[in-house]
């Protein structure tokens, strides 16, 4: 061979560590930073989510104002205000300028955001097609203040700048205001304007107001004012648990002895378990300090963990959107001819870590996804009451709805037909296939569920188009029927010397009394 | 309201910021461990790039050997050696156990690896699903030794024990060994043999080895005796360029003067383009410090960039699969009844990263997905010659695809045809959509490219359907006037007074002429 060999050490004098900023400023679309009317989308939804659970977190009903001006050729400027608890002066700059962290990564409950990613990516997108900072003001119950915030990219660390008190009743709330290139407002099934959309029809309790380019007021008023159900933090629960995990929690636990630290830090550990846990592995001292745990013995409990008979998870510290909010969701939406909701109960994947998914079917009316063919079957995606507009062609739940036997349904042809199924679920912890989470990872526990949910909304749906078509099927013969009764009553009266308007009469109220059962059944199936 | 407000204090109380490696820890899914199969694809997949990427560097043609054992219910032995360059002792704990660093992030040049995560991720799955260790032995020309590496999680740092020397003649190369739980081996269309298969195709200089669980060995032999071409690190162009990319570079550079610094940084400034710049930005001094440059700055260069006009980049960094390995591929994995490959130019996106497809299309044969319902249209992805198994639902390469008008091509519904379609981007840097680099980004311009190079090859596809069909058609009309051609030549005969014998060989000749032509075409095409 002509080609140079080259050694390892020469290889190798390149060698460097790069920072997790630096990481996402090369693969920015990663964050869901990659076309120009879905990067636009990305920020706003990436402060909105932020919005909504610092809101629920904190008690207040959350009211949001997201106002996006158009500052030259694909440029933006975006200000989203809320009502919101604000954020501690100490914390500005980790909290919104610092790749991974935040207060919600290590939480075990059902939260929009959980990664400590999404507004310091935007912080950072902002910076690397702008060169801008972000300005932001604060109100908290203790501070208001203002400054500016970027990211040292290098080591990703925030840089704060023009940090000026407030006075302290001026603002209340956080104010969010960002610059970015390479972004595009579009009135589209992927803007930000059907993100709210969506946003508002499953979170009834937001008030949100659009203010876009053109300077269209665009409002999506509360329509419930109480707070949703509070998700609550729970504590793992065993079977959910693999041996890392245990090690984990055993290296900063404060208990003293295995025994304890395992009852006070997951959930439906008793003393009765522990004592059927030392008959499974009497070789483990279960009365030694659990930082001792080696890894083996995780290994041991956790295979321990599976063969003991436990009452499942906290099942009630999921938030659901609702039977009645998804029904209404999908009225106000779709406004179909027909449509159904299915609330399963919660289940649990992975052993130990609940969910649970609500489904709605619609039919006819404007379900369904225009083309150009006519109406073509859509998905509408929810994970813990944001919607996903993006990536559904890797998500578990198109996935999941993909392989269903739609003939057993009556519906001939998914792709052809104006049905939409709304499917939302919600988790401790959801499994996104991707830093943008905007597609939930194909977890095969959750499609068997998602897959269940569906089947029993279109059983309820095939009640339906049966009726419709056993209705369209009798009227016709009601009405070819109808047509000769005269006729045969004539012909009858004649060959039995009987009266032909008594035949008639008790003709009609026979085939009357026949067909009225038929189309009553319907119209209840229909109610 | 009830419910009682919490304040921002209480809320970020827990407010911590966490390692690279917790994040993919809590979100493996996002690195490809999600489902037992593809996870040990995906560890199989980290591996041998990595050997691939290291060989072609060191100017080694690769030989490398998989062999995978069952320890358990759904846990595996991973064991990868090569003949590779090794690694230096002194970087052996980042290199594979610290996720985001390696060699290749900084570079603009053609590689299968960009991100330093992949091999780092795989110790991070073996640790948390395991346990375990990483085994790893490594020969360099300068010295050879073998220890077991884990991540300190916490703070994304190696661990690295057991270190020994080996004798230096004693092993050449790297040789890996890793345990894994919730895998799977299997043999399917996402599987490691798969995987391994395609991989081999597109790569006729590699020689592979699998050793599969059971024990049976597969053999994918070397095919090529010489290595591809040498992708070369570029400068990056001028076009390219974003006013942070021109800031970055101009903090590290040594180059005294902006002017300098801009010739001697970037692929085609030369003293001339230099001049012209000073028109278009007479305020700004280019005879400065580059470390001075400022934002706005940095951005006004960025536009005059755009008015001047500019050689293109060097397009012959690229390394590409070639024509003719492209139909030696189609015909080994598909023995189509008709191929055909489209190589197309280089071209750039983002104005200045350059970037080839390269398209072969497959008809007939075993080409396109056996269904229950016969065969269906399908597409195989590469992107810098590595196969992408997964994802393809989100993949712009998919997605360019998924909108052609396929009647204009006589292919009535791709999803019903006996068709195959491969793709192969190259580039010295692919936009991924996810970190587990299994799909491409929707960067439009790569799109129109894949979309162009593809209607090439289908309207080569399409003389040979048409072709097909005239040729049935033509073949029917043959044999129809064959049939009747002796009794008209007999009934001509009686006539005219003519032989009916000449006239039936003038007759056939006749015809025989016509349709040869029709025939005759076809199989140019055909061939």
């Amino acid at each position: 061979m002509a080609e140079k060999k080259v050694g390892a050490e020469e290889i190798f004098k390149e060698f460097k560590e790069h920072s997790i900023s630096e990481f996402f400023r090369k693969n920015r679309q990663m964050l869901g930073f990659a076309g120009k009317v879905r990067s636009l989308t990305t920020v706003v939804h990436e402060y909105v989510t932020n919005t909504l659970d610092a809101c629920e977190e904190a008690g207040i009903l959350p009211q949001v104002t997201v106002e996006i001006k158009n500052t030259g050729e694909e440029r933006c400027l975006v200000k989203v205000t809320d009502n919101g608890p604000g954020i501690p002066k100490r914390l500005i700059g980790k909290a919104l300028a610092n790749v991974l962290s935040g207060t919600k990564f290590h939480r075990y409950m059902q939260q929009r955001g959980q990664q400590g990613i999404g507004a310091a990516g935007c912080t950072l997108f902002s910076q690397i097609t702008t060169g801008k900072k972000v300005h932001v003001r604060s109100g908290t119950d203790k501070e208001a203040y203002e400054c500016d915030l970027g990211i040292s990219i290098k080591d990703n660390k925030p840089v704060i700048e023009n940090l000026a008190e407030l006075s302290k009743g001026n603002f209340k709330g956080l104010e969010i205001q960002a610059e970015f290139a390479g972004v595009k407002y579009e009135n589209s099934d992927h803007g930000v304007s059907e993100y709210l959309k969506r946003t508002a029809l499953v979170n009834p309790h937001i008030a949100i107001k659009l203010i876009d380019p053109e300077g269209n007021t665009l409002e999506f008023p509360r329509s419930v004012n109480e707070m949703p159900q509070r998700p609550r933090q729970i504590q793992p629960h065993p079977l959910g648990l693999e041996a890392s995990d245990l090690l984990d929690f055993a290296h900063v636990t404060e208990s003293r002895k295995l025994s304890s630290f395992l009852i006070e830090s997951f959930a439906r550990v008793t003393q009765n378990k522990i004592n059927e846990l030392k008959e499974l592995v009497p070789d483990i001292d279960l009365s030694k300090e659990p930082r001792q745990l080696s890894w083996d013995e995780a290994e041991k409990l956790i295979v321990a963990f599976k063969k003991i008979k436990w009452i499942g998870p906290e099942l009630d510290s999921l938030s659901l959107i609702g039977e009645q909010r998804v029904g209404a969701a999908i009225k106000n939406i779709l406004n179909p001819e027909f449509q159904a909701v299915v609330e399963r109960k919660p289940k649990v994947f992975r052993g130990g870590i609940p969910f649970v998914v609500e489904v709605g079917v619609a039919y006819g009316g404007n379900a369904g996804k225009a083309t150009a063919e006519g109406a073509s079957g859509n998905i509408l995606r929810f994970a813990n009451k944001v919607p996903l507009l993006f990536d559904g062609g890797t998500c578990g739940i198109s996935e999941a709805i993909r392989g269903l036997q739609w003939k057993r349904y009556n519906i001939d042809d998914f792709e052809k037909s104006p049905i939409s199924i709304l499917v939302s679920v919600c988790s401790v912890y959801i499994p996104y296939s991707g830093v943008g989470k905007q597609s939930v990872a194909q977890e095969e526990e959750i499609m068997e569920e998602i897959r269940l949910a569906v089947m029993d909304s279109l059983r309820i749906l095939q009640r339906y188009l049966s009726g419709v078509r056993q209705r369209t099927t009798a009227e016709t013969k009601y009405k070819t029927i109808m047509r000769y009764v005269s006729q045969l009553a004539a012909d009858l009266g004649e060959l039995t010397g009987g009266k032909s308007e008594t035949i008639e009469q008790s003709l009609r109220s026979l085939i009357e009394n026949k067909y009225k059962k038929i189309f009553e059944d319907e119209s209840e199936i229909k109610g």
